[in-house]
């Protein structure tokens, strides 16, 4: 299995500051930004700021506090848009789903009735992923 | 939204001993079995030992713990079971996904060009995932 952590994927050039990004949420060890694509409103990525390229080789203390970022903002999300529940998920390698390689959580807010978009979704609406994420930032406080 | 704890869960019965399973894992604050209804070989579940309906809900300690060792316990399986990744799964309300209602990971082996078997999965072959747990013990040291 390929292990390496490639230094030229796309989050590490959002990481950068190469690329912009609807920012949710960072702090000295995590990053939270809005997913272009989302497979439901207010779908959101959790990454860490150190090289990792997915579960099978993040450290635990990264780990640690990705998870415990990954928890509040997507409490925060699922209040203040409303949300009945949400899915996370996480791709470990091409074979589990993966396409970017820097670890990352999905946090896919969810409502009652409705599925979630199939991969991949369309681009959504600029204006729309900038709101939801100045409110997701609000609720954080 | 619905947040209490029902001690009536199927996983409360799992931990108090009064349903059996194909145990993976066990310490002071985790447990982790085989799925029954397998959507890939190898598919397992981590859960807290102390009660939690979710993520919206679990207590940020218990959260460590529990991702720390589903971390351990992923690899160990995607290693023993020569898989070529994994998928991570964890819902959160009948809206997220979540059926049973006892916070739980779901860690799925996954292998290039294989599918997850759609929800619900047959039953798998007990003789099958009693295998399967012992190897990925094994491999736990």
């Amino acid at each position: 299995m390929q292990m390496t952590y490639d230094p030229n994927n796309i989050f590490a050039k959002i990481l950068a500051g190469e690329i912009p990004c609807h920012k949710v949420y960072e702090d000295d060890a995590v990053l939270s930004f809005m997913d272009i694509m989302p497979r439901s409103p207010g779908h959101l990525l959790v990454i860490p700021k150190a090289p990792a390229r997915n579960l099978l080789d993040i450290a635990p203390d990264v780990l640690t506090k990705l998870i415990l970022q990954t928890q509040r903002i997507a409490k925060a999300a699922v209040s203040v848009l409303g949300a009945d529940g949400l899915t996370l998920q996480q791709f470990s390698e091409a074979a589990g789903g993966q396409e970017v390689f820097h670890i990352h959580f999905h946090v896919l807010p969810r409502w009652e009735g409705i599925r979630l978009q199939s991969h991949p979704a369309p681009k959504a609406d600029m204006a729309v992923l900038a709101e939801q994420a100045a409110k997701i930032r609000a609720a954080l406080g």
